[in-house]
């Protein structure tokens, strides 16, 4: 199953269309790049209907979001609503300033989501419409652990169901639900969160992955996360003494590129609730 | 001839004004100062035309162009041209949203360009009006090979001539044309296609190979094409198992940063038709 | 004492939020989160006052600097000063085009810094109201070298009394002043040049520095910079044939991501004047 998912984007090839924080653009590029899609970024008001109608994915991402940004996630949200395109909202820093809190619940008012993907502290925004992020990482208070984990498996499904979206929390247990289904993933390396921008290399990934299986829309954004976590586990075995999170980075962009779906489908470690 | 092409860039160090797109900014900037040139970035229009007074060149590319960078690019270019700096257009993504066709033409009226650098579809958007752009790739039914290759090369002549400029068509067989000469070259690897912005990067390192060599413009817009396919043929051999386009993409930084004349001489692959 | 400084970041764990150029605005975070700092980037007017007011340490970098983004160095930077948060100018650039001249001025009378750091070419055009600056690197007729070294640090550490402001200029001698007290700090490789960036990957580490040590704020700054050029020796070290300036900016990264309080102390070059 996850190897079909992995399968079908590497021969479908889907143009993504990242409206994108510019802190983290060049390596989504690149894992996009990695995992058989295409990217193409554009965020200004007069052109983003156009290219989005062009792409088979739209990936909306608040990271450095401003005032000439925000009309565009707007518009390219509509159009690829209209299009019946993939969309996917990454509410990075939602809870960190009223500004992206607001602009995050606004497009969930005015934009129909496939997904939602962030760590538990944006996620907990979005739902209660405030939060107590810290900064662009999740709170360690919101951490995700074996405790607390039916607990919020139901809170994320019900959020699910609210929003009509696909959810996927990213942490050090991976949840993707939606309102009846939950894939538990325990793929990953703590020490990802060490480079900059894994979240949203995995929301631009994750965007080919379901606009490439538009039938397995929950299954493919499973497998988007999997690809990522084994890929961080694959990376982190190739490091070398003296290697750092910069080579990491690599590392990680590298192992996407090399998967083929039999090495996701034998490495994936999940379960479903 | 092309040793000299790249001697000049590394004794004279052309500083290149670059007004160019987010995703691979970084990039453009590390193979300037790799090949000998020095980078600067600034895309606002109350300093555009300071910044490219100090330069040799400007690079002109509209990926991620928006209603800020815009006249910039105007105004710089103008700029340049007042001060018969060299000018380069990389259009970015021309045919695959209105705003860069009008952009990219509206320029070429504007601006006098000594070379223009693109895809072939890109390329044929300028020289049709319109174009069938797959996002920022090429179109596969637009690519040059054996067979239409002399119909191209008469085409780009003509677009050559139409245009008053150097223009080079980058893919598996790249042309560098004027009116009259043409560079048919076979360096590089499709595996570059897998990393984003290998044609940002040639840009901003054309930019510099004709500012350093302003008597003989094309012959170094040539030797801009063949360092960077050349060093792309010498990363991949550097690539070690485990190796994807991450890593791909830095390696090919270090090739040309450790590329003298010698060896791009040797490793050139042309003919001039 | 300098092995304190790294040990302090890397418990405390300071938010730093940057206003940062677009072009090495990724090295930046990871140089962050590589020593233990966590970065986040926001310039938009709408949000950085909320942003820097959860943080404890702000970055104003004015590379690539725009209409959009110059009211947030004020906006944010006043907060900053309000809730006594550490502030660090990097002039990137001033004396290359009167915009940045005027507004790192305008930066310096408006906003109270705990730091400036730049090039000597930089750090002279605030000096003088002008400058004679080659891009974005110093001007070699202005460099720092043995000859001159007694009339500069007489130089920085009137400027460093006219701001009230630790001046931090880097180049092959690195100088970290007060009005009374300098650093005279022989760490690095000329080679760090030929990455862009470094300079910028050191203003957002070294307000981390500064951040986590308060009560030794020249002594973090001065620790910052010898952080910096050790691991531009150790990444030198680990160099191997082929590799050039892409994965020397890795190397580097790696190299202080690895590095622990008693290699900073056995490998720091300094004295004090």
């Amino acid at each position: 199953m996850m190897k079909e998912c992995l399968e079908n984007v590497r021969s479908r090839a889907p143009l993504v269309h990242n409206i994108t924080n510019y802190v983290t653009v060049n390596d989504v590029a690149n894992v996009l790049l990695a995992c058989g899609g295409s990217p193409i970024m554009s965020d200004d008001a007069d052109e983003v209907e156009d290219i989005t109608s062009i792409c088979g994915g739209l990936n909306i991402n608040i990271g450095t979001l401003n005032k000439n940004t925000i009309p565009s996630m707007f518009l390219a949200g509509r159009k690829a609503n209209a299009l019946g395109h993939i969309v996917l909202l990454d509410p990075v820093g939602a809870g960190a300033s009223k500004l992206r809190t607001e602009i995050a619940l606004k497009l969930l008012e005015e934009v129909k989501f496939d997904v939602i993907r962030g760590n538990i502290s944006e996620i907990k925004t979005l739902a209660l419409g405030s939060g107590h992020t810290k900064g662009v990482d999740a709170d360690a208070a919101d951490a995700v652990n074996e405790e607390n984990l039916d607990k919020t498996i139901a809170y994320i499904k019900e959020l699910s169901a609210w929003t009509d979206s696909i959810v996927a929390v990213t942490g050090a247990i991976d949840l993707v639900c939606d309102l009846e289904k939950c894939y538990v993933i325990r793929n990953g390396r703590p020490e990802m969160g060490k480079i900059t921008g894994t979240g949203c290399q995995l929301s631009g990934m994750m965007t080919a992955f379901v606009a490439a299986n538009p039938d397995n829309k929950l299954e493919a954004a499973a497998a988007a996360v999997m690809t990522m976590g084994l890929a961080g586990e694959i990376g982190y075995r190739n490091m070398q003494p003296g290697d750092g999170n910069a080579t990491y980075r690599n590392r990680i962009i590298d192992a996407i590129y090399n998967m083929d779906g039999d090495a996701l489908e034998a490495g994936a470690k999940y379960e479903i609730r």
